[in-house]
């Protein structure tokens, strides 16, 4: 690895472990405007791009279809935590587009919130697919197909027309063409297209500030507009997306991904961020968003609502002050 | 950091992440077997050292004390996962000393083995300070204060006289004089303490070969003893201490700890093994240790046995296999 260390997890009164990464910040026209590490080699975006996954679930015209409000919007750009309130909207996703749970194809995981995890065992109850964290997404991707009138059984495989448009809208985004060799199976078994940090800021550029096709405009405010007024529902209880933009409102469009991927969207100053840690850290992402986020909004009162994500405590079970995570001195 | 990349995740066709780290082996003697990167600054072993912080739990008298066998020392050695098995052999290690789990001060947390965690819930319990994975270690440490009547009230804090002993214990075993400022707060809230890998190699190469007192080596083989005995007490289902001395059985003794430590000894070479991964990840760590075990075992049947944790696969939420984590070529 070759990109500089730009988080620190500090115990006492030594650095404990470090996290090296690469941040892309760039605007709409693909321009760079903020740059650390290696941001041309292809990354596994993951669920990072979902909501531009979600894209087509809008275009294809199953959002209007089904009668799709903030609350399914913000599912289909999910990574949830499978909270009582968000396997009730993907449930009623399904049911809108006469389908149930046995049509996801994601896998099943219990609850990735505890709390919910614990719920559910106590009320007799076992893991199923509508649980997955991606079961919204997924569900996207099947209304998606329902409106497209391709086939319900093979929407996860990449020959399949929704897969192929996932494809197409981020390489129209991301304005570079994406080779078959660039695609893995992601954790929930769809495609996943690797695509350089630098393109996939720009994608997100184009993604807040509507610099693309009206039509994929008018998508992409309709899903960033949801996200901002349901953020509880794009991922749950104290998690870092929803903390984010409950604080910042439609201003910041922000996404993480598995294996420490990070991307966001700005557009008021019509900037897209894409991040990853190249460990694969959670922990070390969130803490390389809020920085770079800290960079770009220079006032006061925002740097004040990014500072406990900025310099994250480090606490122990019993409550006690133990240490911090926090960046380094070039982020 | 400027440590190696020694494991690799791969998706797909491509290194997804990467994950730096140093390990170090050494003899009884302190003489460096093998080293990658730097294993000079001293970091803080956490959890890997529980069997040598266990050694005051029998040096106390505490173990004949209260007659444990091998579960009960097994267990004082553990990050156990809160199974119904962990949990009864800590209740009766408390119970035998007259105590109970109120006695325990190392924070509360749910199973960490989360099917262990969804039969708590679903038979209504909540978690309890017995379920914390340092349970065991917890009440080694107040066993022992009652063999040493000390108090029992302050058994975490630095200056109580099982703490000393145990910062005693690690500074004769690693041959080094540990300062205050090396101290740092555990999960658990036990004091840390920072010592280099080299010496941490040394330490565990005396702890498996018996060069130190006789009375320390003779608590040191009862442990040892006791761990391949009873792996499953050390760790759990499915995890990776268990897994490898219940292959390895007296042949390797290996314990991880938090943040990307682990170390272990080999009794037969007389080695000793301490490692850590930079930043922090346990699926790195357990890497890294599997393909060090194998270039100091080099029968086809061990390395047979560490095959599948050397290169281990990466499966996602419906079993398809999506890539694997392996180690890089230095190591």
């Amino acid at each position: 690895m070759s990109n500089p260390t730009l988080v620190e997890v500090i115990r006492g009164a030594r650095v404990e472990s470090g996290h090296t990464g690469a941040v892309s910040v760039a605007d709409a026209a693909g321009k760079r405007v903020f740059t650390l590490g290696d941001v041309e080699t292809p990354v596994y975006p993951r669920s990072a791009v979902k909501a531009l996954q979600a894209l087509v679930m809008v275009e294809s015209g199953a959002a209007d279809q089904f009668g799709f409000g903030a609350e399914e919007l913000a599912l289909a750009c999910a990574s949830h935590g499978g909270e009582e309130g968000h396997i009730s909207v993907v449930a009623r996703m399904l049911a809108r587009a006469g389908l149930d749970g046995n049509a996801l194809k994601c896998g099943v995981h219990w609850p990735i919130y505890q709390p919910a995890a614990q719920a559910l065992a106590r009320s007799g109850g076992t893991a199923a697919a509508i649980h997955n964290n991606c079961s919204g997404k997924h569900t996207g991707f099947l209304c998606a197909a329902c409106a497209m009138s391709a086939d319900r059984g093979s929407y996860i495989e990449a020959s399949h027309p929704v897969q192929r448009e996932v494809k197409a809208v981020l390489e129209n985004l991301s304005g570079i063409a994406i080779p078959d060799a660039a695609r893995a199976v992601d954790g929930c078994s769809v495609p996943t297209w690797a695509v350089p940090l630098a393109n996939l800021a720009h994608a997100f550029a184009r993604f807040g500030s509507g610099q693309t096709s009206p039509e994929r405009a008018k998508a992409a405010q309709r899903l960033r507009v949801a996200c901002a007024e349901k953020p509880w529902h794009v991922a749950g209880t104290g998690r870092f997306c929803t903390e984010l933009m409950t604080r910042f409102g439609a201003r910041v469009f922000v996404k993480s991904g598995a294996e420490g991927m990070c991307c966001a969207a700005l557009p008021e100053l019509g900037f897209g961020i894409a991040l990853k840690c190249d460990d694969g850290a959670g922990r070390a992402a969130e803490v390389m968003m809020a920085a770079t986020l800290a960079r770009l909004l220079q006032s006061e009162g925002d740097r004040a609502l990014l500072a406990r994500f900025v310099r994250a405590p480090l606490r122990n079970w019993n409550g006690i002050a133990v240490g911090e995570i926090r960046p380094t001195a070039v982020l």
